[in-house]
């Protein structure tokens, strides 16, 4: 145990951001489909199970068919990959299987070839400008809709955004003028097709407007995921407390170099990922160094201590002497992620902190090779 | 097959590029021990042993101990790992294992706790300043040894150097005078300690010196690994031709945005890592769109079409209006990586692009969940 790098998982923090959010979801009378990406486990599932969550939402279809097994009402968010068709197929005949579109092409596909009904949102680019339809194009709102009209196995749920621009983002005051305009944005697409449409959904959701803002009129639903675990680039946008990132590497010392003030550890792209941050100082930050408890967690941030450079392996630490001389080779030290997402999805299993023999695994991907 | 993101690995340009740092080392008559960490599979490495290889490099003692099945002589080219004694001590029973010291701590552990017999080298920092004793610090150099001389389990190999600032290169000349640099850094230790340590040895190896180098007096052995894949990172420093890229990514196409010049792809960030290369326009670039070929294999570099940006699952194509219509939601396109290695150990797979069932597979990390 902890004799290579190690994902640490603080079961209390996580839980909190959880039930926080569901809590929220509910004050406001909005339904709550939190995204599974960020976590990717089953275990970690269950614990959005004890907070009531029913719906969730997922990347790509290989996750869907992973979560299918426990959960049974799963919305793709990702543009659908019609080349998955049979995989669509088949997940649609066992769960409640909702997608992306935003092309007509896509709904053709899916009408001639699908088996079984499954929900669709059309993607509406709220101004991240990554993916969707422009909200003004209603011509081509239009044609998709009455292109799924006719279609037995498709049935239109709403409109759904991302406001993926709000990670770029380091202070509230921006985070929530994206909030409300793509508030804006849906309501106006709801107003204009709810009579054809009644009932039909408005979908939003990333972290940090979810976890920042506080009217959320007009919208059904909500899909941030980063949140249960957090991350610096969340706590740079505003979005968190440091005190509620749930997620730590813990990294073997293998180097000190104190005549440049550095240390090298066993933890590098491969289990970080390259992910950096830019502070507002213009340094550029791969995690930052927190406080080993005995206990198996992490307490307060080292002031000035960050990781600076990552290759395959190797992370290079930097920070004051007097932080440095603390360590020795052969050493631990607990390192705060840059982005909680991409070090999950690397490190494929979390160690609980509060009782150090639960490892959680993950399995979406490559399940086992 | 090819429903999903497929890294296509082409086996004719992988054995060539083998086949070519096979014979530059025999003609110079040095040592070759490859770094599998780039490939990280038992498959490719056969191709290794059909080119005459018997020695090899790995990153880590997961991955040695993955590749100790059919290798037999591994280095572990990464500042030794303490907390890691007990798989240490299974390998050394198993295999000729070789690890890396640069402290005396390491040493007189090792000394206190090898059931077994290891080699060490001492690893040099020959001007990357990741790691590595500095090679004037003959005092630190002289203790290491010395400490080591007293030890029935430790054998001394010699010096090991990774010249990882070659990475930074943009022009050959560059790469030539890092290789010059590192090459009498180590022709230096040997003279100063090869009397009292006959047979020592002088170990070098990263792909950019080592394609472009032609002058390896002093040196006993290479040890590149990137060279076997080769990317876009290698193309700009200038270790190959974009021909000899042995690696690409096959990608559904989900959305196409021609009003804004691009498309998006299903491949992002756990696919192809968030590595990025800034090109010497100033464009960053996270990898390049090649023709795709009907045999499965792919031809040249589209002009100006590359992929501008990745999140977890999307990658976001940019190319000339007149590229980017001739694809369709529901085609593949084919992406050159910017760093094979991260986008290999996050794939897991390659399919054979001159056979397209073979699937070969990598298994150092996270072999079955």
């Amino acid at each position: 145990m902890f004799t290579t790098p190690t994902l640490l998982l603080d079961e209390a923090k996580c839980k909190a951001n959880i039930q926080r959010m569901a809590e929220k979801a509910q004050k406001h009378h909005i339904g709550f489909r939190p995204h599974f990406k960020t976590h990717q486990s089953l275990d970690v599932g269950q614990w959005f199970k004890q907070a009531g969550v029913t719906q969730i939402t997922v990347s790509s279809f290989e996750m869907a068919h992973y979560f299918s097994s426990q959960w049974k009402d799963i919305t793709v968010a990702f543009p659908v990959n019609v080349l998955e068709i049979d995989r669509i197929n088949a997940l649609a005949k066992r769960i409640k299987l909702n997608v992306l579109v935003e092309s007509l092409e896509s709904v053709d596909f899916l009408k001639t070839h699908l088996d079984a009904e499954i929900g669709f949102f059309i993607k509406i680019d709220v101004g991240y400008h990554r993916t969707g339809v422009q909200p003004d194009d209603t011509d081509l709102l239009d044609t998709i809709l009455q292109a799924a009209d006719g279609a037995d196995r498709l049935r239109f749920c709403g409109f759904l955004g991302h406001a993926g621009h709000a990670y770029k983002c380091t202070h509230r005051d921006d985070v929530m003028a994206i909030h409300k305009q793509s508030q804006q944005i849906m309501i106006a697409l709801k107003k204009r097709y709810n009579e054809r449409y009644p009932g039909l959904a408005i979908s939003l959701g990333d972290t940090p407007t979810c976890s920042l803002a506080d009217d959320f009129t007009g919208i059904d639903e909500i899909r941030p995921g980063n949140f249960a675990l957090y991350d610096l680039m969340q706590h740079q946008i505003g979005s968190c407390e440091i005190e509620n990132i749930a997620v730590a590497m813990r990294c073997p010392i293998v180097a000190l170099h104190p005549e440049r003030r550095d240390m090298v550890i066993y933890g590098g792209g491969v289990h970080f990922s390259k992910e950096q941050l830019k502070t507002l100082q213009d340094t550029v930050v791969f995690g930052r160094v927190v406080e080993s408890l005995d206990s198996g967690g992490w307490g307060d941030v080292v002031k000035d201590m960050y990781v600076k450079n990552l290759s395959q392996e190797h992370g290079i630490v930097t920070g004051p002497t007097v932080e440095l001389q603390k360590y020795k080779v052969g050493d631990r030290i607990t390192v705060l992620p840059v982005h909680a997402c991409l070090t999950a999805d690397l490190m494929k299993r979390y160690v609980l902190t509060g009782d150090l023999e639960a490892i959680f695994m993950m399995g979406s991907k490559h399940q086992c090779l």
